[in-house]
């Protein structure tokens, strides 16, 4: 079959539904676009690489799900209403692109998400990037810059799952306790909006794990904080399952958990917030914004108040 | 050195200048945008790999350079003032990820083009992802499927110049007469706003040979087209060099030209535009549109007003 004829079955009217933003999409040189009047624009691009991203002998549909929900849960660190996605699919051969076709607009569907444009080419090595636009009120994006030393800092959703589950995965423990958090991703949409709707300024999602995520927001917000680790949901669970050393490596330092975390003054939330999500996705106050000094830099770990001394690193593609 | 402080030397300020649209770029989990009233937002994405994209030896600073003008000629085809750029790349290394950045952000300079945002990450295959997006008046894009049965076909660029330099640079041939359509790539951005100001409504850029690019407009717009081949700029030079044979086949399905082909009523431009564009980017009369008919389908070739018959296709990745 023809480049052409498959991109049409497998990619037009594929993703979510058609939205007044789009004026045109896929199957002209470009997609066009009329953004709503007093809307600020959000995109975010992700480019996820078999072998790097995700295991050799993981189901190509699956990851490709994983990496539109990945890109989608930058758009939920800003706050933003996903709009649409463009994708990009590299792919050994036609069996390849179908799977990878089908799984990324399956996450599209899922979401609500127009697949507006595109292109699919040959590559020795499955991989696809994936380009995606939110829309939200204009001024209102919450920011990795907007934190304040006097903000109470919060978390939504878990951190160390992911890291655990694809340890568990290379192992070969596929009923494991952890698999869960590898096959899929949820970008936590709905939330973001709820937060910057309720005035929140300042986010971010743990894709690089957390102590390295917390200190994007101490560099760019030139502030420091102490995170509590015991505070941190199903804590305990984590240190039953693996011990608490590697329960520690793995919240700290263990990425793609897509968790959100922000900071808030500490009369703008309270408690309202704590059990308003989801049962999934709670909002837990897991920490302090703090001055930045000489001697107190980014984030810190404590563990039932006791200081804990790692290295800030997460993942480092070219470390 | 870690990936961060490499993403901030490589790309933090090395595209075009900030533009007003862009009201936060690289840094954050997404870049934030401002559109102006009154215009829409044009995007097209493409991938590039290496080893299908460009050859082997090709130097992969040089492959990024053609990778974003490749992406930037899908504006010029919908008229669009380019505006800003994502980038993924995708490298084996830090040495490739340094080339193909260095590449990539020399292009965006060249055309003035603001770096908004992007990704690098490892991957066995160099390649890239090119998101552009552009912006133009509200609903006056040139479209694919805007043209008339009674417009005229003109081209803006040359056609089949790229197929025969790649055929040199496989051959060895460094020197050659048409290695230069090879090692870069001018997207037609001005032509491509001068035409659609003039009030071309349809126009594509010719990525996949003469043939099948004609042959999108045909089936968009629902028409058939006569294309006399003799027209083309430079078509006697082609023939002297490598022969009448060699030298259709190029046009016709030597893809990655990115010259513009599109149509006007016969009253619009006249032969007005014929001198208008620099030296290199001629407006040229290469044809006539027609009704589709049972009998008269696609893009039709014809030679000194002979008709050529030829497979309708360029190349196909998976075909």
């Amino acid at each position: 079959m023809g480049e052409f004829k498959l991109i049409d079955r497998l990619f037009k009217h594929a993703g979510g539904s058609m939205k007044p933003f789009t004026r045109l999409g896929i199957g002209d040189d470009a997609s066009i676009h009329r953004p709503e009047t007093g809307m600020d624009l959000v995109v975010s691009t992700d480019s996820s690489v078999s072998g790097i991203h995700w295991p050799l002998d993981f189901p190509l549909d699956r990851a490709a799900d994983r990496a539109v929900c990945s890109a989608l849960s930058d758009l939920a660190a800003m706050g933003a209403e996903p709009v649409c996605a463009w994708l990009n699919v590299m792919a050994e051969g036609g069996d390849a692109v179908e799977q990878l076709g089908q799984g990324a607009t399956a996450a599209l569907r899922r979401y609500d998400v127009e697949l507006a444009g595109g292109d699919t080419c040959r590559s020795s090595v499955n991989a696809l990037s994936v380009t995606v636009a939110g829309q939200l009120a204009a001024a209102t994006a919450m920011r990795r810059d907007a934190a304040s030393a006097d903000d109470v800092l919060w978390l939504c959703g878990r951190v160390g799952f992911h890291a655990l589950g694809l340890q568990q995965w290379f192992d070969g423990q596929r009923d494991g306790d952890f698999i869960a958090h590898v096959e899929s991703i949820s970008p936590l949409l709905d939330a973001g909006m709820q937060l910057r709707q309720a005035g929140v300024l300042c986010c971010i999602d743990i894709s690089d794990g957390l102590l390295q995520d917390a200190g994007h927001i101490c560099t760019a917000s030139e502030i420091s904080m102490d995170i509590e680790v015991s505070r941190l949901p199903d804590w305990e669970h984590l240190c039953e399952q693996v011990g608490e050393a590697a329960a520690l490596q793995s919240v700290a330092q263990g990425g793609e958990d897509y968790a959100l975390l922000f900071t808030a003054p500490a009369d703008l939330l309270g408690d309202s917030l704590h059990n308003a999500g989801s049962p999934n996705d709670l909002f837990v106050r897991i920490g302090q914004c703090r001055m930045m000094t000489a001697e107190r830099q980014g984030a810190q770990l404590y563990l039932h108040g006791k200081h804990i001394d790692m290295e800030k690193h997460g993942f480092d593609h070219f470390g």
